[in-house]
């Protein structure tokens, strides 16, 4: 089993991940979000990159079966339905809906993991689900978006915890055959150090950014470790849970 | 106190560096180097960005006083006096040489550095000294150098274990007082869970290319963790012994 960590999409080179499953993690809060509504009975999620082409998607869709959603610097965007809080994706709002999300990097390196096999967006909240989906995987791609383009605590900790997941019983007796690269064997050791806790979070920039606007209650959902049982998958142009 | 990690030059915003102490990681090989050379007498180490840089200088510094010294892909540039391995800078080569070294992402990262206040290089070898050097300082950068651009183990590694000498002692008390960046917090952790030996730089890619090339045996030396006790730092163009 080969795995390699990047701490930002940036830093992936798209031909790097053929062949592998990419799992794209950004637990403050894009992907958390995203398992969220897909929980709470929303049909499709379809990410964005832009505010504008959110807007353009919501009326190609149909206006009345869908939601718009987004943030900017942590904030819902003016006009829009929802900002990015998982908590106001419940059932009585996102139900049968088809949502429109814009998260510009989330998107971009949603886009970029299709030249993988297939693409999972992870949270910790998925996490266990996710880690069993990849136990049979040869070769694992973990794209964690980080904090404004750079090196993001929680996103780390998620793969650290996501890698020890799927590497448990795997050692020592198949060592040999395990590939890591160095961010993932780093954020193995970081996870084995410290436990993904809604306090841990909140230590981190995004976590501090998500304080600052009053959405701190965010962070102890963004931490419930497997609070869902199942895997998202994007396909195309949007996300669904996998097998649904 | 305030400390700042990064884990490759390329993601440092010289602008962040005003009016901090620099620390500077190349554990594999460059920085270790320059602790070794300078610890066996080495006058000064002078770094370059190209090989042409450093011919040029060398001719100007005056070719019977210095030694042309440069690496490429881990191996000695064709015609230079030495590579880049530790071990070849034994005091019978380097006492009272001027040292030219070609390092062009160690070299490059330490001209960023010196938009701060003062630049340390740092190796394990000199871990000590550079965390007492530090232990009044308000504000500190650690620049990783990394491999081949992306993130790399050992000097995350060594970063972690020198920001965990630097903080022995400060919490809980003055936690209120620190201000870590997700990096640093990271690779903190990740120091309390591994041990820098010889045996885990081996896993790192930087590792596996020293020992691709036959040159294992340098591992051990850059894995021995206080094997001097002084402070190297960068003024101007060249390196020296602090206080020599």
């Amino acid at each position: 089993m080969r795995i390699d960590t990047y701490f930002t999409f940036q830093e992936v080179d798209g031909a790097e991940l053929s062949g592998s499953t990419v799992v794209v993690i950004d637990v403050l809060r894009g992907t958390t979000t995203i398992v969220e509504a897909l929980a709470n009975g929303a049909r499709e999620i379809f990410p964005t990159e832009s505010t504008e082409d959110a807007v353009k998607l919501v009326s190609s869709l149909g206006r009345e079966d869908s939601l718009l959603c987004g943030e900017r610097k942590a904030e819902k965007v003016e006009g829009f339905d929802l900002g990015n809080s998982p908590h106001e994706f419940t059932s009585e709002v996102v139900a049968g809906k088809k949502v429109v999300m814009n998260l510009a990097n989330v998107t971009r390196a949603l886009r970029l993991a299709q030249e993988g096999d297939r693409v999972l967006p992870c949270a910790l909240t998925n996490l266990g689900s996710v880690a069993e989906e990849l136990s049979m995987a040869e070769h694992i791609s973990i794209i964690c978006i980080g904090h404004e383009d750079t090196f993001s605590l929680d996103d780390a900790l998620c793969a650290g915890h996501l890698i020890e997941r799927v590497l448990s019983g795997k050692e020592p007796k198949k060592d040999g055959a395990l590939d890591l690269n160095d961010a993932t064997r780093a954020v193995r050791a970081f996870a084995q150090a410290r436990k993904p806790t809604e306090s841990f979070l909140s230590l981190s920039a995004a976590g501090r950014a998500v304080i600052r606007v009053g959405l701190g209650d965010d962070l102890a959902l963004c931490a419930d470790v497997d609070r869902h049982d199942f895997v998202v998958e994007m396909v195309d142009q949007s996300i669904t849970r996998a097998g649904a």
